[in-house]
């Protein structure tokens, strides 16, 4: 029997208000001189809980894995994520609210700018404006044409769409065309499998058409990823036994968390926004999800300043979230984003947990250093729900 | 491979004499201003073990699920309690030396006090004699009529007995009738399955007749949990190559310990008869199961004076425990049981392994907040049995 589902057969109601709190990319790289943006940061909220809670270290997926935030995601939601994968395709699928159909294929789309030789110039088309985005989606929805084959396109926000083909004998084991890097071109789809053979045709015909329908606009064409299709997965209500809330400021993560069913309101302008809207809805649920984006934007732009003062932003909000009436806290990240890296990486991730029956470890700070002094330990992120869940008093005994 | 099954095939021979001492209950919940059991005891002599030896927590299941006394042994004997389940029943009926057969149907009774209203009064019946049990298994045994099956009744000790039906087609996927609380109705064995339908009907019948036999006695009724059957589970000597002695005061731990292939001699009356039987022994075994369960009796009492007590009770006999010839020494609990809860927990429980070639952390004291600075770190349960068979020499190098 894998844990989760035990923890779900375990399920039992409560009155607790259970909140998952994630700063996204909120782990950094310490040590031999430099310091992570949680250690230099001012955080006597965060600090304040961390004294009357208990903390430790997650690996978001396993020890050494750099996890994208699919994974990271499911891994918080007590899904072990070598279990359960999701492609991004079908992450920007649920963020924007098209439902897949099982045979779709989908992908994530960057409009991006390629340079006079054909190589990529800009990975982001220089962020594109959202209504830029608009308009380039609905060309290439109205001027695309492959026979046999539905083709969607949605914007989702700046640069970022989503792209959806549905017809007979489709299969997502593709590679991605996106080469994560400029000056090199586009790469092709490649098949990984052979029954993938047909979609990477379909594929290579759209970027065919995409090239000529965007030649001179500002985004002249788009780099794929995350190629995927319609997933089962169990339910996070259902399995928890918990009426389940997310509040989160961007279409992917409001996304992952309808995949799982939870209650996903429109995407937030603002961490403000977001609890605004669990103060008035609170009374419906017993989880809430929060999702906080700005440490791991900062974190991938290689600002460790803008990161520290991203943490110290949520740490400021943390009073009013706990005041809408949260008994039960988990603090943590997706997967760590260190600025002296400028991307996600495999360094174990901070947890703080507060309320309940959470052990106080007496340790009055909250930091990477101070999490290795925790009585958590380091932990599989998939192993922290049972944790929250046990502490709110939503899990019954095992066995007699 | 599992874990369990490498530590089987390294198992070697050696002269050491290797003893799994389990204070029943032993975690505690600490930190905010509480003080744990442990911490609040006065245990000068696992102290000095402490500082000759390493320290530790480990999670019985896994972090975050509260055990059973069941699954919190599995664990502790190196079995990964999320891959073998053992209900309440089949541990009943090992207690009491009854043999289960494939198909038999076993559940652990409780006899019970119902009120005028039908509603239970006391689920213990006043903790009955002993003799009342007897008297009363003895007439269900005599008196319930089920056509084409055999109905068995068991005393085993107080209020607690066991109950086993043999016939064709039984099946143990039935809920428990103990509500577990008072001022509610016992509930009726509802079928989990389809094909345990039938044997709800037969369970129902047994409890009608029960309810008429028992009318005007001290218990006038009974409550039924942990349904279960004959399970088959790799024997313990075998698979760690040992001669393997458990010694309990309690029959449910005389019970799990004959599951696994122990020598149990019959439930004993004091720690101190325990360890007589050890001295005479000793010379027959390599690995002994000293099961101490006062601990766990106060912390469910929720009476933490009486709970240190216990503690330090068993601490005063650890030098005579050694001097039984014990060379190796894992001491710690099979769940947590905090008497600010008066109930097992989900609480990470403190280690202490000592002997042979286990390392000195030299920290000079045994409670929760010293295990969470030790080397044996936060692990799973089954993780410690290969610990303390590589600490007594008895396992071999894995691989060339």
């Amino acid at each position: 029997m894998m844990l989760e589902e035990l923890v779900g057969r375990l399920s039992q109601p409560a009155d607790s208000k259970v909140c998952l709190l994630v700063l996204d990319g909120l782990g950094g790289f310490d040590g031999m001189g430099r310091t992570s943006e949680l250690a230099a940061a001012n955080t006597p909220n965060l600090d304040r809980l961390a004294g009357e809670g208990c903390l430790g270290l997650h690996d978001p997926v396993a020890p050494g894995i750099t996890p994208g935030s699919g994974a990271g995601h499911l891994g918080l939601f007590g899904y072990d994520p070598l279990a359960y994968e999701i492609g991004r395709g079908a992450l920007s699928a649920a963020g924007v609210g098209f439902e897949l159909r099982p045979g779709d294929v989908a992908a994530r789309v960057n409009f991006c700018t390629l340079a006079a030789d054909g190589t990529v110039a800009d990975r982001r088309a220089g962020r594109l404006p959202t209504a830029d985005n608009e308009r380039l989606a609905g060309r290439l929805q109205a001027e695309v044409k492959i026979p046999g084959v539905e083709v969607f396109v949605r914007t989702e926000r700046e640069h970022r769409a989503l792209l959806v083909f549905r017809g007979e004998d489709l299969a997502p084991d593709l590679g991605d065309t996106d080469p994560q890097v400029t000056g090199v071109a586009p790469l092709e789809p490649a098949p990984r499998t052979p029954k993938a053979t047909h979609t990477s045709e379909i594929v290579s015909s759209f970027l065919r058409q995409a090239r000529v329908i965007l030649d001179g606009e500002a985004a002249n064409f788009v780099l794929l990823r995350g190629f995927d299709t319609h997933r089962a997965i169990p339910q996070f209500p259902e399995r928890y036994g918990v009426r389940a809330l997310a509040v989160a400021a961007y279409p992917m993560y409001v996304g992952i968390s309808r995949l799982l069913g939870f209650t996903t309101p429109a995407a937030h302008d603002s961490p403000e926004a977001q609890i605004a809207t669990v103060a008035t809805r609170i009374g419906e649920f017993d989880f809430v999800f929060f999702h906080f984006k700005y440490p791991d934007s900062a974190g991938e732009d290689g600002d460790f300043a803008r990161k520290v003062a991203a943490i110290e932003r949520m740490d400021g909000l943390v009073p009013e979230l706990l005041a809408t009436g949260i008994t039960n806290l988990l603090v943590t990240g997706d997967h760590s984003t260190p600025s002296q890296l400028a991307a996600h990486s495999w360094h174990p991730v901070p947890v703080l947990l507060w309320g309940g029956s959470a052990p106080a470890d007496g340790i009055t700070r909250f930091d990477e250093a101070h999490c290795r002094q925790g009585s958590i330990g380091r932990v599989r992120a998939f192993e922290l729900m049972p944790m929250l869940l046990a502490s709110a008093g939503r899990l019954a005994k095992y066995g007699a």
